[in-house]
């Protein structure tokens, strides 16, 4: 049980509603103009390029939030479907496997739609929640699909700075640690950036059994406070990216409150929210060339009224 | 009925199986170094940047390949799950969203595997039609969607050039035609570029009755001849994109085979096909522009041994 | 447009709302007692088995209601794993093949929830209309998968009594013509009978192409009548049985009220609903051998919370 | 390991294959005729209903066979549409919920398709397993629903036999045991019966951890014998109905080879395998009456090509 409200835990906190109309569904996309494409462009020097999707239907499993599964990817269409006779050759000889899946649209890598948390039942820049009801009327996927997600993207790599392979269940990431780990990696984190924090924590799914796993799941990252919050708001943040399922720790300390940051930034700031990315890759090259800075294009698919959508995020170092 | 099979069609037409050793799952991508992803780079000037997916579930209806549907979005949960006692708010009073897909993983804008079309039993690089069976096990989108699509595109706005506001059923594109366009739009094709040609004609699709759509349906675009795929091999083109449902003009004309530049081009030569895009946007900011070169970024899904995955790409002018 | 609402037509319409105490969601089929399916044993004389169900995932689609789509059917496992090195035989040798649907639950022969349609805010025996949102929370198809819908079942063979081979869109079917049936057929409809009534009409799907079919959809049968909603109470029929999508005509002729006895009989009376039946075998024999009554056996699949479940009826001459 | 190959196992088996024709898909499921129809019928006495099928979509999780998982039911109308302003209500006022379903065929009550189970490259009647790809061209469970399963089941209450509240994992059940049990019950097991063995092992399921009920599955039940096999054989068994995943003990002792009355009664004697059935309450009917036999009516729903189907068996006291 929560000690505390989210309402009274975040009495106080910024809310960009209103900033960018009344019919906004971007949010702090918005700040990703043209000049902050272009800035994001200059910042590639090598052309190397990290993909950050994870494996969709993965047949190990797939690490998603409690209440949802894994995706089921099914054949339609192959070879044996000519054997055994159930299809005939097009025209000319050709022939074409085909399939399909089943899955959630947030269990996998993915944007969260900017309505797709709230409390108070108001969702991003106060539309109604029930406007959720049957489908994101407002502030779906969509809008955030057809802009697609291109700027300067920073990588905060924090099991690497702290010397450990991956942060545990629990572990927390405050803002002066965020700051420290800008200044120990070289790089400085401008207005309107794409925050990318690595964590690694995902990936000890994959090694441990599903029990283990989530036991007492508490997933390690930033959590709610007054100057972290104020420091997104001031710092325009237009996305956050990390590699844990809710980019945040699931339970704040103090107030035993769930998912506090959907909410601050999120549902109040208008924060893009990419999630279950695989940073592995990316961060390896990042401290072989000490650059943590890069082309970041992440662009979801537009799904119909879609409270979030699947993405294969795109680093450009 | 054909009149010839697509192995005499094909008898004399370049392959590149074996060129990036036995194991290639990549082919032509295998041409976007860091080199031409820095080129891509630096086709930038505006920070303009397009997204290039259709509407996934889109209550209007999904233009298809025959054989396929449209995607099926469902709700799992909304704020009448709240209001009706289904659920209970998170500990603090957060509420969510969610909902998941059913889609055919080709059913909307995607890239084709490598190994998702063939004939005489062999898919590219050489690789048995049988691995095919129950899931792609060599040249799947695993490989595509890990690298990312990264170059210089270049777009062919084939409409606007004819004066018209989109291609018919049945119209060609000729090699002619290719180099004709870019000539009068004043860009440059160069090797390993990304093609992206826009005929607009699945725009069709949501004007007309189903019936109108797919009576005689022969989408409009390039064909196999020689030429055209020995300047293609040439160009060493990695990847063409276009806004119609199979890339190609569905039957060739003289010989009456289905698809023959999915031999040619994809099987043969390993060139990677982006399908179903939506070019209306990008193709007017083009014109408006007079700028039809620019960073194309295209990172299908990671999907376990599919046959291809949904994308939604990026074009940044 | 309608030109009266569903409130107004069924004004002074038979209520059964209460008569099985508050907590009911089983409605008229607490007719069929222990003695009721003893009537329904007795009736059996020949042995012969008759099943009513339609051809599931019919590669030549399924008549289903608009809005809803045909079931999609996928292979998981097959022969094809085996030879492909997909998958390994178990120990000892043995192999399978296995498989997995998506399916709308009222997408083909089927029961509807007592609760699936209503007006004026409540559904059956008075609950809210927002018990179903997220889920039937009451009167869902669990209550008749529980108990099972066993009677004596007296079929009507409307098209065979008309000297055609089907009845056509928008043909009605009276309360006289349902006693007419009877007398001609020499069978005598008793209270608590399970009525089965055929129109051959979903058979056209099969026939046409899908424009002429649904083009201008109105299905042949019953429709809202004082006197015939009043035939039904009396008689206390527990369930109706049809070869047609909704089990009556779809448009009630003069207030062009749509689906009025769903209001009538299902959400006023509890009578179930079981549509899309497929009654050709049975209707041929019971004219080969003059018999119109038989033991019904409908025990729809027992789906958590759903709207309707897939049922595949039986019934003993 | 298994220590011997089921083709050793079974290599004396007796074999049903061509009994029928050439061309059957029934099996054993021929040996009810319209006799055994009426000998069902006959048995009847109390006009009490048990229904057999287990919840499907239950959100406690449904006792699946590894490999395969729960279904995942979902809503795609409710009242929740209406008052969002997604739906509109038809002329009228009439409104409506509606869901749909993603499911494994055999994850819940099901039968199995005669084709299903095979070893040695041949499944039922010697068809080639190669027809299983892509679809079961032959011995689908179409057939199966077509016919439907209707005759005199006998339930055979092994854990009240036993004193215990359900078998375990790993308990055998004998030819004996059968013999022993029908004995017990004061019930004569009559050639061309149902059997239907109660074990309550499932029940385990919604009392444990999932890891607790994986762990080391080895479910109770009947396993190869010569001499089992050669009764089924002889008392020309029509249908075999458990309350277990796979209606056998999983791993045959000592052998090690896995499923083989799968083969033995399925594959070899053509012998219908109605699985994951709930027993609890018809067990406790049949207890409260000393009456163990009734009509038993199962007819899976006809799925094109299906493996298996689901379904929801009904018991006639």
């Amino acid at each position: 049980m929560s000690h505390k409200s989210m309402k009274d835990l975040l009495a106080s906190a910024p809310k960009n509603w209103g900033r960018w109309g009344p019919d906004d569904e971007l949010g702090s996309l918005n700040f990703l103009t043209h000049q902050e494409v272009l800035r994001g462009i200059q910042s590639v020097r090598l052309g190397e390029v990290y993909t950050l999707g994870e494996l969709i239907a993965n047949p190990k499993g797939e690490p998603v939030f409690p209440g949802r599964t894994g995706a089921l990817k099914f054949m339609t269409q192959d070879k044996s479907y000519y054997k055994s006779g159930k299809s005939n050759s097009l025209p000319g000889g050709g022939e074409y496997s085909d399939d399909g899946i089943t899955m959630y649209l947030q269990g996998s890598t993915q944007y969260d739609a900017m309505g797709h948390f709230w409390y108070d039942d108001h969702i991003w820049n106060g539309y109604s929640a029930d406007t959720t009801m049957g489908g994101m009327e407002k502030a779906s996927i969509v809008p955030i699909g057809e802009k697609g997600v291109v700027g300067r993207g920073v990588l905060l790599d924090m099991p690497r700075i702290r010397g450990k392979s991956r942060l545990d269940k629990g572990e927390e990431i405050t803002l002066q640690d965020i700051k420290d780990a800008a200044s120990k990696q070289g790089v400085v984190i401008e207005k309107h950036d794409i925050l990318v924090i690595r964590t690694a924590f995902l990936q000890s799914f994959y090694e441990q059994s599903r029990e283990e796993f989530y036991d007492g799941l508490n997933e390690p990252g930033m959590t709610y406070s007054p100057e972290l919050v104020q420091w997104f708001h001031q710092m325009e943040i237009p996305a956050l990216c990390t590699d844990t399922m809710a980019n945040e720790m699931t339970v704040h300390p103090e107030s035993k409150v769930l998912l506090p940051l959907h909410c601050a930034l999120l549902r109040n700031l208008g924060i893009a929210f990419n999630e279950i990315c695989n940073l592995e890759k990316l961060a390896a090259a990042c401290d072989r060339h000490r650059k943590y800075d890069f082309l970041y294009v992440g662009a979801p698919l537009k799904v119909y009224r879609g409270t979030g959508a699947p993405v294969n995020p795109v680093a450009i170092l």
